[in-house]
């Protein structure tokens, strides 16, 4: 009977049991291999929504990413991921000299080893016009290749229109990406305003990578657009992010949705939501990035009190803890207690504030819902 | 109006907005700070039970540990556990020429302190006898002081007598210390058997430190004592495991206890509802390593199956997942199915299983239920 | 007058100074991104010779691999390698329906950025045959196209002959894969033997990814080839190692070069003076082995000592320090003296030992000099 | 024979072979164990000189420190200083309750651990005095026990002259410490110019823990004062840095001596010839900082140019490597070259410039030769 154990040191340098030495003269030396696991993202869920990590917008060797269609997927599942697409570029195809044109190639190549994973792929491509107006993406489509112009990047209108009799959900990718290059191309211009009024836009990219596009999201906000971030990732995940590093994860959308499918990612996209997690930030609009924060963060009835003998006043304890993988910073903005408080994922800390308050007002400066506001947070104290 | 969250990179290297300057000419490089936070440690409820993380035996200063008692506060905060308990030796105060004699004197220097973190402070004492038996500790004491013997240490049995008047749970530490210095150390001997005959011995130390003492957990199983794991910490906690470090926790006791309370620990180690935690590796009874490790783990509906075109073998796709921060290492015992499965905290696994079966039947080698024997799990498959 | 620093915190999480927002209305969140740069991987000079650390088997899409050429360049320059080379296989293309077939492709789309970053690209390729005998790398090859026979794979002959032709550098790849499928395949076969007496085989690899092959090590030994180790790897390196996590590497082929130049590399295969470098172990000819670890691991004069009262014995106190990214583990054959040393990268150990004594013998137990046999070790004590 | 190396996993979780079970029926876990060595922090010679790293400012429970002495050697030894000072405060003993007043017998209980690791201890001791004008240390000094006045703290002068007396190097310690409550307490008050016009002020503490005091830095330069930074330390190093992340380091003076002596500290003290380090920045005299900055910083000879067909513009390759473990941000003065270089520890960056330059002009961002003021620092290409 077996009975020492062989479970791998955790996480980092997995350790090895080394008389693991096969029959056939090969030895094993597991030390550096990484854990393969998925790696679970907490978020509770959100007034009977499950929250959905998802990033629509990347790219593989078939238009100019760098990897082969099913690394998208080992990361995904690495990185606790729910839902990618594959977003390749309609017209823009550098690797024509040695990869075969096909813009619906990704996705198939993939779609087996998904499923396998059980990670959802949202069919996809990205419209890659002329900047201004500059990029859309289009998701839930039911064949890239059928959308492709003829080549002539500035028949905007048509890729749009295709797009949209295929049912796509579509959404405006980093605007104001090239402002500095291309004036006038960080405004919303007559075109993107005819997609809007003819209903063909329904999200925009509010961060993209690791930029916060601050207009854009006003502009999602004042029309009542879907608030969407992405990672645009061409490169590999791991050598554009920290990834691995605790706490660090990637660019996404989290889609607040009535259970894990594609069909429940569409119906929560075209209700709108979602909330942006982007490094230790959050963006949405007020609503969602505050059901978010109330399903994340409780606070404990007090559990001790002291009263200062000399000052006479009486400090209540609380515990404010963070039950979710998210971040938080909140700052005071009335009442008498703790200032600052970082409430790093999964975890808590202990909040004071003076006997005899029955709420206290803080910021959470680490989530916008606008460009230049923050969402105020009460918190009721017992 | 503030616009710019200033929220500190998550975890390891902190971040600063280095225009933090205050206005006395003192600028903060926070860059390398500890991000002061309580980690939780996530473990499910256990059939309505909360798990409680405690540690029941280490020293301070004041015997012949290197801290002061509140340094034990900040690490237990830190670290996410629930209760803790001074226990400096009775017997023995090798820093007596600088420090002053009393045994009660570091949970006293402590109790304001663990009240304002919400630490459990159990009060307790090690009566440090001659080896064998060698030490006991006596929890939920009055005091500690009134148990003194005149300092000879072959009185074992009046400090035992006192410590149970007092009501205290007594358990065995580290049977089988100085083993090899000994002959005779690690048997359960006459003196042993008297106080087990009395009830006056609750429970046996079957983890200490990182030693897994292999005959003490059987002999608590055989005479259903109380299992317990404790540190035995004299250095710092983060000098002895390399805490900070993903997944790495120190030794503990898990108390399945009715709620969060010192009241409702004592209940819980009179009925012995304990698991040791130690490194990668679970020590109890069987009844309470199977209840735990059903509150943890779960095993999805499969979500996809494919058949083998040659073999005409079709495989079914579920994910088992861990739901807590504990972590499992499976073998399959019968069955058609993923031979081993590694599951790291907060993380889950692709499982494969052949389709027509309706259980599978796994070894959790990184249990023991007897020093020779591991926990068998059964699957159920959907 | 900019008086504020804004250094990235270090590493992991690395900071951002959130003022830094740019004109353009795109706010940077730059805690997450990866902190580009090359890693230096510390390792003395051994004998006047550079310690080149080369990976000389890898794959990208235009075989079965799954990144493009350019991601090579990147794992290698952040990780610190001096020199690698592309190996595609010539007879196994599974992704020809979309990527054209071109054997010497990769290597001519990376060979640019492989200079800017400062990388030494060898041209190579995998000859792919039948196992058994399995495949061969050839290295400073002229032109992979020329060298692919008829695609029938036995003709392993032509091929090989091919290369000679090109004064190639050519080894025997992993031995022994599917050694549990095909039997005889882990054996030194005639035609190997033919290759051996012909001159057309100079080295083999004896580690491949995480595997060590024992034999391999000792007909390499036996018959003066070279000793190589490579990754293999397909996949990225961050997905199949623990890479970024402290002291994880790759593994590697430790090339002692006259100078830091491709010709210097052949110079050296040529000559045999490489060490494998996998995991925390090292493999090759004791010579090279024993000049490696003198280079790295220094022991200072004592620095101290002590008598103990009772027993009258002089204990001198040393320091043992590895000046090398590497690790060792010693463990003490005759004196009395500290029993076990693990020498971490760039970190050191007391070593102790009692008066008298002019020397130590060690046995490296993270060295193979032989399958069987580690490196000794005799510390000359001051 | 032993064939299978045990080597623990490096680093973090240390692996465990399982099997090293010892006989006495204790089995060890030692995954989560704290990799026992001594972490070399790299820093080149300096012109001839020994750059060594040095605390000379910290408590433990004699005072009103945590901890025991021993401890901060366990830290100092762990961190790879080379030297430290006890620094108890003298008219502050909050623990006098519970610890026998003794000024000098942290030192002395630690003397002898230090001797065994190699750590050279400063004997010292704290004045703690009113603010203004605070608080100073005098290191080198005999008998701490002799500079103690009748502890009425407003008789500042008996204590510094005693000090002085016995030869003490003597630093105004953290100035502007209670600037925001004691008005005035950040000025350079009669008292100090006196001490200074005496010569009984030698030094600066112009770093104090994580906090950077900017009029202390210009003081010192402005008198041709010893510049120092120190920790403070009254709480584990390990609670209030977050130590054992990469490339995280404790505040320290990093001192430029003639060889590793407590002799060789104090000329090299009284020389002025310290940079202090604390987070990623460097405070210090131009001279030195230079100095280090020099040792520290190498650039290669161009490897590398590549001329743009369309502009005709040359670019030219260079490697910049850090050859520490200090850390450096250089932001591009004049040139036409990389703007922007992070060096993190022992690593390197592409630094490209256009051709036809001789040298290029940086400021080192990460650096502070004055309150306001970083260094410039000239590349000379080849």
């Amino acid at each position: 009977m077996k009975i020492q154990s062989t479970l791998l040191g955790l996480m980092l340098s997995a350790a090895v049991s080394l008389n693991a030495q096969t029959d056939n003269g090969i030895m094993s030396l597991k030390e550096f291999a990484y854990p393969a696991k998925r790696q679970t993202l907490n978020i509770p869920d959100v007034n009977g929504f499950k929250v959905l990590k998802c990033d629509f917008h990347m790219h593989t060797v078939f238009t100019d990413g760098h990897v082969w269609p099913n690394v998208r997927i080992q990361e995904a599942w690495r990185e606790g991921l729910d839902a990618i697409s594959y977003t390749e570029h309609m017209e823009y195809n550098p690797h024509s000299a040695d990869v075969k044109v096909d813009h619906n190639r990704s996705h198939d190549l993939a779609i087996e080893l998904a499923k396998e994973n059980n990670i959802l792929l949202v069919k996809g491509t990205e419209v890659t016009r002329q900047t201004p107006p500059g990029h859309f993406n289009a998701l839930f489509i039911q064949d890239a290749n059928t959308l492709v112009s003829d080549n002539d990047s500035k028949l905007d209108q048509e890729a749009i229109d295709k797009a949209y009799a295929q049912k796509a959900f579509i959404f405006w990718n980093h605007p104001g990406w090239k402002a500095t290059q291309v004036p006038g191309s960080y405004e919303w211009i007559d075109f993107v305003e005819k997609m809007y009024n003819e209903k063909k836009l329904h999200g925009i990219e509010v961060v993209n990578g690791l930029g916060f596009h601050k207009k854009a999201l006003d502009w999602a906000l004042d029309r009542n657009l879907t608030i969407i971030g992405n990672t645009d990732i061409h490169n590999l995940i791991a050598h554009d992010y920290n990834i691995g590093a605790p706490g660090v994860h990637r660019t996404m959308t989290l889609v607040m949705a009535k259970d894990r499918s594609a069909a429940a990612i569409r119906e929560a996209l075209d209700a709108g939501r979602t909330v942006v997690w982007s490094s230790d930030y959050l963006f949405g609009k007020e609503e969602h990035v505050r059901n978010l924060v109330n399903a994340s963060i409780s606070v404990s009835p007090a559990y001790h009190e002291k009263t200062n003998a000399k000052t006479n006043v009486t400090t209540k304890y609380y515990e404010i803890k963070n039950n979710s993988d998210l971040s938080f910073e909140l700052e005071l903005k009335s009442g008498n207690a703790t200032k600052r408080i970082v409430l790093y994922p999964e975890s808590s800390q202990v909040l004071t504030a003076d006997a005899g308050q029955s709420s206290l007002s803080y910021e959470i400066v680490s989530t916008f819902i606008r460009s230049d506001k923050h969402l105020d947070f009460k918190i009721n104290l017992k």
